[in-house]
């Protein structure tokens, strides 16, 4: 059982990439950047996305944002406010509930974002530390945000994850001072994992440190192209 | 591509739920309660439990723990110190860096756990909270820890892990002065998802309200062929 299991995930890893690339090219041709956004439920990818995302309309930066959700649409209600072309993808409608986005649902939410009207596509995927990372959608570049009450030994028990992402954002720094969390601890693991990760200190809820994560956006958006 | 898709999953479910049934078997031969504990990442599984196993030996309840990770003995390391029977299983050794535990990993496990030397087994699923509510290991209960860090929309946005626990524990509460975050509304949101489960308010880190887990976990010790 275990070994036909195995083949069955190559082969829906083969149909991804095929997919991903058939994203990638309907990105390119639009010249639109993608980010993939992944997390633990909870460790604040869309507050990130709130404090971060009205500074880039003034930095020359049209964004738009595909929200990945089991069910509901409460993230992107959130983003909505802000006046940005937002997309709620649901994984429970035809697709059992899945704990990650593949590049087949992004595809199928496409025809809903306006490509040529944005430079920038965020797109939020389901809260998980696993599966998110094994399923390219056909993104420029993968980042993820960790929370600080999430515990420092997360890189070293989801090493995949935070090795596929070139940008690592530590969120709710503000609660440093009530947690007893090493916060340079948790930097060493991740540092150990992916030595080429950028990290960040953050708090969506402060506004600290998200300066750096708008610039880093601005900085990604102006890739596109660069990279096949 | 997403009919046989979904074919696969039903096969594998049909599979996990027969060597589920056989799981259950050995564990009432050996007259063992079992427990599936399941959380987001970091939402304090393992401090809840480092808190609250020491005062069941008291109790007259002998109880072993089953961890279960992508990669590491991390948590198996924290718990080895209780000198209780723990066994360590890692989703990457054979089985693909699964996001879950399932019926077969749980199976190859029970080797190494003594079964006729304990009266629970708590099972710490691996951090997700979608696939480890999809997967019966042959459980008598099911319970999940969430945190008060993680947001009040958490049920309506993974109800099947919500709906799929009897128990579920709110954690961290000691934080909750520091955080702007309405429990009520979390407790309103978990009861409209799932109208029969019991919503404990707990503080792994200050012991506050571990009392009443402690109970719960020996009420459900007691609950031993009772179930099917």
């Amino acid at each position: 059982m275990h070994r036909t299991k195995v083949r069955v995930v190559e082969d829906a890893l083969d149909a991804n990439n095929t997919i991903a690339a058939a994203n990638r090219s309907d990105f390119e041709r639009s010249g639109v950047t993608v980010v993939n956004l992944m997390s633990a439920p909870g460790a604040g990818k869309t507050t990130l996305l709130e404090r971060s995302l009205e500074g880039l309309a003034e930095a020359g930066v049209r964004v738009g944002v595909l929200e990945g959700d089991v069910a509901g649409s409460f993230d992107a209600d959130r983003i909505s406010v802000l006046h940005l072309p937002v997309v709620q993808l649901n994984t429970d409608n035809g697709f059992g509930g899945e704990c990650h986005l593949d590049a087949n649902m992004v595809r199928s939410a496409l025809p809903a974002v306006p490509l040529d009207d944005i430079d920038l596509l965020l797109v939020e995927n389901v809260g998980n530390l696993v599966c998110p990372a094994e399923f390219r959608i056909g993104e420029d570049a993968k980042m993820m945000v960790c929370s600080v009450t999430e515990g420092e030994d997360k890189p070293l028990k989801y090493p995949l994850m935070f090795r596929s992402c070139e940008l690592v954002v530590i969120n709710k720094i503000d609660l440093l001072e009530h947690l007893d969390f090493d916060v340079e601890r948790l930097e060493a693991n991740i540092l150990q994992v992916n030595p080429n990760a950028t990290v960040m200190r953050v708090s969506a809820k402060t506004g600290e440190g998200v300066d750096a994560f708008r610039d880093w956006l601005t900085s990604v958006s102006a890739r596109v192209g660069a990279t096949a």
